[in-house]
């Protein structure tokens, strides 16, 4: 991607392997949303989930992690006259260890499940992995298998969920759908979509198709046999929206709805808000396999501070909210509304302190982290063959 | 592959797409052994293979169709010790009918079976022709099985082949040795070995690991469990070369015998040997779907005569049989040595006429594919499924 860098050395990149605010600043969400060309989530399509689905929507909508979209509202539209659509989303196991920003998706994913009641599919891209971290196939399938355990553990439902690792699931339908993708996108168009260079192995050239391949049903036989025109919507993080705007392209020339998207946030790094979190550094997360004594440790060392520098100067000026990472991971993690809106008054005017704040922060944090991790614990070997078996989903539509 | 077309306008270019002569010559294979680095197959090696197979060498090594080579030695060597190795061919099902030049290949893929009671698999491409000649993946499928029969029909034993088409097999092993092909080529490599555009889809640039996959015993689970060192014996036509040095290259990287290559001269056109015989012209081919009559009136019509313009001319110079097609072709499909030469002799001193040489051709392939369509109507659905199916093959090695 070395051409595609020295154009943009001045702006923020955004790919699905590189996420990179403007020199110093933080990720300026409006300018991607423009140069993508998706929509901003609104406000009147929040309160139509709301009204179809008849709760309270997800926190993640009501504080706009979940902010940008395409063609969500044909969905809900749909949706309204009965029809019934797919969810579709995934993880690249790249790592043993989930960090937070790693669960937004799923835990979006399964209030989708919920609320609309329709069916799942999560492709767990070991080829990727392999091929783009320098994994053996066999690593790569045993940190799939892993992550499944974490994913399973945000409690999808397994009677309307198929789990699959590219490894075992590509071949048949999919391997089809993958050729019929291939054939319509040019080496050009993926080297503008993506910024590959004729150096990069032919393996990343290729992989495109298989991303792309669970946004048509015929991809899913086993799920969806005589559904071709069921509608398929993606949550993910917007740094995957390249992948998805190609598939968009293709998706009328194969004779399927292109594909809807609900796109979030970046999760922050414990140290600021100017990119996503780094694998290569484990102290710029919380990793869901973090003691209680790592989280508190962390959140008190590493979370990026937007109070003042002394307690004089922050009961007189108050925190900067803006670039204060306690106030934005309980943006995400506090469940009552009201009492984060209290927090944020109160620390906004310098009347609580960063230390307070961060202590709620560990509380939350560990419980949230504990939760998941008795959830994980509880995952036998046999649930996950259950989730990842080619089976017909009993309860897909009801 | 304009570029490279326009550097080499003067040149031959033979690749798996195209093969063209120097402007109004023929295929100069001793430049094109040169330009890919193979060897050339000696008489020593032929005697080898009389030697070790206790039978005459088929007609195709005895009068240099198969005419290179790469480690076919060291598969001997290896044989010579005991060490089986299996066999590997193909074909890109892009057409309803073969023609003779298709069926070269597969004739000499069955001696080569039968003398060291080896295993054979037969790859049908029928991806590569969906996405090379834009036919839908479900016309690519039915010529493929179609295709098989043809294949079937030259007398492969069921007990130790298997049959697969990519659309069918790909997945599992097979996919996972794409992936570990895919990691060890840059684009640029392919670039320089066949000569794609930007313009190119990356259907064509992810595919030819496809094509590698099947010269590693691994991704044939099913046939060679734990049996990863066994040799892969290559029998093409040398157009398929450059799929091979790519596959020869990654081998060792991956811990696999380089692939071995017997590798033959191109099936000229009745109109003569500028190139291979093109599928647009159907006068350019007999083809085994041709009546007698057909192939009576094209040998009549269309095959070039080395033969003089008047018979006083011939009686005084001869036929120039260098560029006689009925002599070209009487050397591939007339079995009889002392016949062959007899012919050439007479004919050659101009006591024999052009229509005479004809004659015998008329003969001897209409024999030739009256045997093959009496073979092919007796092929069955069923014997087709037990050729395809992802089975042991009962009789491997014995």
């Amino acid at each position: 991607m070395e051409n595609q860098n020295k154009e943009e050395e001045e702006e923020q990149i955004v790919t699905p392997w590189e996420v990179a605010a403007e020199k110093g600043g933080k990720i300026d969400y409006d300018k991607l949303i423009d140069k993508f060309g998706c929509q901003r989530l609104d406000q009147s399509l929040i309160d139509r989930v709301a009204a179809l689905t008849r709760r309270s929507p997800h926190v993640f909508l009501r504080r706009g992690v979940f902010f940008a979209h395409r063609d969500f509202s044909d969905v809900l539209d749909a949706y309204e006259r009965g029809e019934k659509f797919y969810l579709y989303t995934g993880r690249g196991p790249s790592s043993e260890a989930l960090h937070l920003g790693h669960l937004v998706p799923f835990m979006f994913t399964k209030y989708l499940q919920d609320a609309f009641k329709v069916p799942l599919v999560i492709q767990l891209t070991d080829d990727e992995k392999c091929m783009w971290k320098n994994l053996t196939v066999e690593e790569s399938q045993r940190l799939a298998r892993e992550n499944a355990k974490d994913i399973i553990a945000c409690g999808f439902d397994v009677s309307r969920t198929f789990i699959f690792s590219d490894f075992d699931y590509v071949g048949g339908s999919f391997y089809k759908n993958m050729v019929r993708i291939a054939k319509c996108v040019t080496y050009n168009k993926v080297v503008g979509i993506f910024g590959f260079s004729g150096e990069d192995h032919i393996g990343k050239v290729s992989f495109p198709p298989v991303q792309a391949a669970p946004s048509f049903p015929s991809s899913f036989p086993h799920l969806f046999s005589g559904k071709d025109s069921l509608r398929c919507l993606i949550p993910c993080a917007i740094d995957q929206d390249p992948y998805f705007r190609m598939t968009r392209d293709v998706a009328p020339r194969l004779g399927y709805h292109k594909p809807a998207l609900i796109e979030s946030l970046f999760f922050p790094a414990l140290q600021g808000e100017t990119g996503k979190m780094s694998a290569s550094d484990p102290n710029s997360a919380i990793y869901v396999t973090d003691s209680a004594k790592d989280i508190k440790n962390k959140v008190n060392r590493y979370a990026f501070s937007g109070g003042q520098d002394s307690i004089e100067n922050h009961r007189k000026y108050g925190a900067n909210l803006e670039v204060d990472i306690p106030i934005k991971y309980l943006g995400f993690f506090l469940e009552d509304d009201a009492e984060l809106e209290y927090i944020r008054t109160e620390y906004g005017a310098g009347r609580m302190l960063t230390g307070e704040v961060k202590k709620r922060l560990i509380e939350v944090l560990t419980e949230l982290v504990e939760r998941h991790r008795r959830a994980r614990a509880a995952v036998t070997d046999e649930m996950v063959d259950a989730f990842m078996a080619v089976r017909p989903l009993p309860n897909m539509f009801s």
